[in-house]
């Protein structure tokens, strides 16, 4: 999406679009000429509105390329995910809520173990008890450094967020975490001269938590790794004059969404169900939703081809709630496809179904891969949905005379 | 199209291509499940070269985006329409026929009125009758001011399009016409060190202009806006070794072409018939036709769905006459979709049908969008489709050894 080209041809309406992403959704079959996860959940809602629609497939980064869910979000949010990266440290505050901002620096932290020496003896100090963590947090988060305010936030086991935020920070810093025990934490080192600053208070808050946590057990040391900022990315309210909201109940997704702009909103709950209820209740309020379904790739992961099924089928026995209250245009499609059966995310498109007053209908009754491979959408680049989604929704004027 | 690389491979060749634009061709059903235009349309001739073709859709200017009849033109003529914008005002001015050249100027006119003390009463002096315009503007191209010619053409009640040419005129100059009525009309302003001159003459201009004009009713001053130059383009004669010629009754049309380097044909009538008459005529002197059917798209603009179909049955029954010249090569698509039902240009790809002898045939034997929706060529950017009618007509050459 050339979205400085697109930016000039919003024009303000009175319609509403939903983009369901059903995470993971795209699949494989078990067998050579089998089903896939799609194709052999019983989905009768979304057969039916396929007939409505037009079907294709979205493509989150280009051929071959399996995307994490940072780049596959940005992607069906219609902003290039090779030219706007997020890193990983940056998706883990975000994933546990902290309200990053555009200066501040995030990495991914562990609590370890390390022996009289120093030496690593245990990455993950035995897989941490989450409550330790977060005793262990509260402890180093009254760690005081001059001209920076640093925050751990626990995420699960030994796994936590930190955020640094000052004047003047750069994140291109090393890991202090080596990966291999049996060696001794490494120091941050800037990568380059703007970071220096930064990397000098992170070598001396580790120095400071090693001291904090020295009597503790199982877990008495810190390794810290993948430091970065968030992209600054162009807000949907100002780009599309959208009033934009976000139902997710896993933290990352929330993050994402923030990142462009979208008002989080609140979920009473953590079922399918209850993201749709969210739906129904702030529906007046908002122009444009993203809801995020995270099962689909909970157990496409996990390797479950029949309970990835399930929950397809769930999301399904929701669909008519979404249609009782009349959206103009409705997008469902994936954010990366996550066969069972490769237990991973894959390269491959993700089946996407576009329905809309104004859309051509292709006639197909069936919302699937193979059905999707016979729609008029072809396989289109992800962020080629944004713009579709405006201009169905009367949102985009004509360009040029 | 990289035209820069397909002219280093480009070879001549004893070939003619027909490129057959039915301008607005895309569209929609009436009703949900219901046929569009097209595939309402008896067409028995476009269905049997169907059968012998590969079918699919022109993007004209990417997803969501609908373009004008201007940038839809020079999409399917291979040029991309963003980076080669054409100027509301220099549409205009090819529109009624202005031999416009790559260094003149040309702005969009009204005739309006302003009372004794030069305030603006009425932007379009009560819509003024066209015969009107033609006697004012008669006396305004007797205005002569040193160094630049300037020329007036009527277009139709207030409306005329204003042509400057001279040396070392640049057009990045502001609007006289404020838009509203109550103030006075704006002085024009350069927005660029290069347009200062054409700036000033353009006031002297419009000075000169009010004298000319003081004791007329009810128009007796001119507003003016969008000033431009014309996009200078690569012609086809030089970058195709291609003989390219023309075929239209709207200025604007013969306007675009002439753009590219196609010589415009005279047409010896206003219908669709004669049209293909002159197509016969000149058979033997070109290598390649653009021939542009304009109905389709008035109709669709109106929201006329039956005559919209009516008007494709008449180019159906000429597409014979066409056959029987044995083109080695033809398209047949449009600039852009207009959906009656929309009653305005629309960001639906355009259904498209390739002929020719080395072309893949899909053996569909219809042409319509749900047709083409099944065929080959799946949804191509518009500007793929002018390489395509040269590799299939024999004129490039292989790339690499």
């Amino acid at each position: 999406m050339n979205y400085e080209f697109l930016k000039k041809l919003i024009q303000p309406a009175d319609t509403k679009i939903v983009m369901l992403i059903m995470d993971g959704l795209g699949g494989l079959p078990k067998e050579p000429g089998g089903k896939t996860e799609l194709e052999t959940a019983h989905t009768p809602h979304m057969d039916a509105l396929a007939a409505r629609s037009a079907l294709g497939f979205s493509s989150p980064a280009g051929a071959g390329i399996a995307v994490g869910s940072g780049p596959g979000h940005l992607a069906i949010f219609g902003f290039d995910p090779i030219e706007h990266e997020i890193g990983r440290g940056a998706l883990e505050a975000l994933g546990v809520d902290i309200d990053l901002g555009a200066e501040d620096i995030a990495a991914r932290g562990n609590f370890c173990k390390v022996d009289a020496n120093g030496i690593l003896t245990d990455r993950r100090a035995g897989r941490l008890a989450t409550p330790e963590a977060f005793r262990l947090a509260k402890m180093l988060n009254s760690i005081a450094i001059d001209g920076v305010q640093i925050q751990v936030e626990p995420i699960k086991e030994h796994r936590f967020a930190l955020v640094m935020r000052g004047e003047g920070l750069a994140a291109k810093i090393s890991d202090t975490d080596p990966l291999v025990e049996g060696v001794a934490p490494r120091q941050a080192v800037a990568l380059d001269q703007a970071s220096e600053k930064a990397a000098r208070l992170v070598n001396t808050y580790i120095q400071k938590a090693r001291e904090t946590l020295r009597f503790e057990e199982p877990a008495n040391m810190v390794l810290l790794r993948g430091f970065d900022k968030l992209p600054v990315l162009p807000q949907y309210g100002e780009l599309f004059k959208l009033r934009a909201a976000s139902i997710a109940v896993n933290g990352m997704y929330k993050g994402v969404s923030r990142l462009v702009g979208m008002q989080v909103l609140p979920v009473d709950g953590v079922t399918i169900e209850d993201e749709f209820s969210t739906l129904e209740m702030f529906w007046e309020q908002f122009d444009f939703f993203y809801l995020h379904i995270k099962q689909t790739d909970t157990h496409g992961e996990d390797g479950d081809f029949d309970r990835k099924v399930k929950e397809i089928e769930r999301v399904d026995a929701q669909i008519q709630r979404m249609l009782n209250l009349q959206p103009d245009v409705v997008l469902i499609t994936g954010d990366h496809s996550s066969p069972a059966i490769l237990r991973s995310h894959s390269w491959h498109p993700v089946p996407a179904l576009l329905y809309g007053k104004y859309v051509r209908e292709d006639g197909i009754a069936e919302f699937g891969e193979r059905a999707c491979a016979r729609g008029s959408l072809g396989v289109l680049p992800a962020t080629d949905f944004l713009p579709l989604l405006l201009a169905n929704a009367g949102r985009v004027a004509k360009y040029g005379a």
